[in-house]
């Protein structure tokens, strides 16, 4: 069995969301990480038994690591990614890569002079039924892909938030967070290169004042087109057509709603929410590896989506393909996940020992932020924005 | 009670989906029709004792018909209208309401000019659900409309057809046939003016060459986006996400699956489909009151739909609206329609009789229609059409 050393920059959500995956996985040893949070470091020396720092030089500077994780807020990808390839250290990112075209190309750069693979992730194009859905497309079985829907109706606006997360140039709000998801996801199914954009965003909370939702149609070379459209101030919850299982494939109760409104609508200020943020997170005194979906039976998902062919309409569901064919509609049932995520472990595994190019590499991810960009300026410039034009 | 006498010009598709609201509705006295098939003229003569005729001027003569019905096929909408209007009698006329603007242009002068009125459905839009959500917004409880998203999945393209409905410059295709419902809902709901349109069109059967699914954005003057998506190619049935509630308000069984792909591969050619549309029609021998949901127990409905406010999303459906607020989700019930298309005939007699500014009149009407040609242009030439520009 192949492993991977692993050092963490970053003990906050995103690592939370990723620790069931990293103890799960036999082949994951967690070896280092820093944060700037004394409880999170401390947490971490306990449970693991490794060195903690608080700053990434002093992370990357560790010989005994082969690849850096990199989940520090969005705005210090860039500049941490730099930082461990500088020390020949493999990099996972996470979702978003960066904020900018030029950080991506920065990161790219600095990974190829160092010699080391730039995998972007976890982000949801990584989830077993996508990755499926994708692999019977390619079958050629069903025809091409002509249309694809993709939609999710979510509360992610309520949910708690650093300052930094509701504002858009610092890398918050839906089309940096949430986008970055459903165009990864829709490109893969796709199977060609996105050409054009035209989108709408909304802002419509002053109190939150960050995109909060959106819809575009995004064209492909192959003459695909796909509809993308994201409610994070949503009250439905479009769980509900996914069988009531959750992103993280948790089981979920019909009769649980509105639970985000109603724990912020106690929360008085910015300051208390952060701390709220921060006590569910990995080393706050709110947190349970629980309410991180570490007991999933399902897989995980990025809301509900359709890809239709000339020959089938096919629906990545959390527990099966559902093929509706010209003649028959069938389940391709999908083994249960034994470790939540384990496609990162996977990719990363195959890139660093077995010479795999990854998938999700710094060009492909640079390309899923090259739409969420043009989301955005299709949004405000109320026009088409060209893919790939420089 | 106050009464209409109707004389129906075309006893194809439209007036068979329509007949279950007349028979029901005691308001409503079918007094004559016109058709050029021989055997619906004989099946209208003796089911209402009433005379036929082989063309629209001898019916628009008939000195007792309070309004005619113009069900004939989409290119015959706006001479038809002429004629009725010419000769005194209300109009009540199928969507789309014609196949051009300057159509819609005369049919408005012609209505005006005698003094008549002009009313465009049945359409979506009259169903009691979307029309309650209206009410519910207009009520200004939840704030105001941000954000709609509806979508529709069915087997249209697949259903029996004649020739001229897959020729798109004949007013055939899911645009003219379908945008024209989605599109009259979508603007009901937001209550504005739409003011842009970006859309992309579908055309993907050779054998069959029209459009067969779209999806397009709608920008308002309220500054609302709508995103709405038809896939009539679809193997996926989003009934399923309306509780298994058809169109026509009548159960649906998850078991059945890809009738009308499998009725039609047993079709040798064209003309046998026509006659195969032609038999399910009024007056065929395959015609039965049943299949055209005369059974139904619910509203009628075209597909999922979730409207965001400020501080609620409201999703109409066959038998409640779904409310889903920032504290509580509720169901508010609707009573079951006693006549399917009921509203309807209350916008006709509340026109007629009572001088109630009609709310689907030809001005409103021609709305939708600038929509839905806008719809193609923004497809055909890749960009945003403005609405309303001359």
């Amino acid at each position: 069995m192949e492993t991977i050393r692993l050092g963490i920059a970053g003990l906050g959500r995103a690592f939370s969301l990723m620790l069931p995956t990293f103890l799960g996985d036999a082949r994951v040893r967690l070896v280092a990480a820093c944060d700037p949070r004394e409880a999170a470091r401390k947490q971490f020396e306990a449970d693991f038994d490794a060195p903690t720092f608080d700053d990434i030089d002093a992370l990357a500077r560790g010989p005994d690591i082969d690849a850096i994780y990199i989940a520090s807020p969005h705005q210090f990808h860039a500049a941490h990614t730099r930082i461990a390839a500088a020390h020949g250290k493999h990099v996972l990112v996470e979702k978003p890569m960066a904020l900018s075209l030029a950080e991506c190309d920065d990161m790219i750069d600095a990974c190829r002079t160092a010699n080391v693979h730039l995998i972007v992730g976890h982000c949801h194009s990584f989830d077993a039924p996508y990755l499926r859905t994708r692999e019977l497309i390619a079958s050629g079985a069903f025809g091409d892909v002509k249309m694809i829907h993709a939609l999710n109706f979510t509360d992610y606006l309520y949910r708690p938030r650093r300052p930094e997360e509701l504002k858009t140039e610092e890398g918050g709000g839906a089309v940096f967070s949430q986008a970055a998801h459903q165009v990864d996801i829709v490109r893969m199914l796709a199977g060609s290169r996105a050409t054009r954009i035209r989108a709408a965003v909304g802002n419509w909370d002053a109190a939150r004042p960050t995109e909060g939702a959106y819809t575009a149609t995004l064209w492909f070379e192959n003459g695909a087109f796909a509809t993308l459209s994201y409610n994070g101030y949503a009250h439905f919850d479009s769980d509900e057509w996914i069988g009531w299982i959750g992103e993280m494939g948790q089981a979920r109760s019909p009769d649980e709603y509105g639970v985000a409104r109603r724990k912020l609508s106690q929360v008085a200020s910015r300051e208390e929410e952060a701390r709220l943020k921060a006590a569910g997170t990995y080393g706050g005194n709110a947190y349970t590896s629980a309410s991180q979906g570490a007991d999933a039976r399902s897989h995980q998902h990025f809301g509900p989506l359709i890809v239709s062919c000339e020959r089938a309409d096919l629906r990545p569901m959390p527990e099966a393909i559902v093929v509706y064919s010209d003649e028959r509609r069938e389940r391709i049932e999908l083994d249960a996940p034994r470790v939540p995520r384990a496609e990162v472990i996977d990719e990363l595994i195959g890139a660093v020992h077995g010479g795999v190019a990854p998938l999700h590499d710094g060009e492909w991810a640079r390309g899923t932020l090259e739409i969420c960009l043009a989301m955005l300026r299709s949004s405000a410039q109320a026009c088409d924005v060209v893919i790939g034009k420089k």
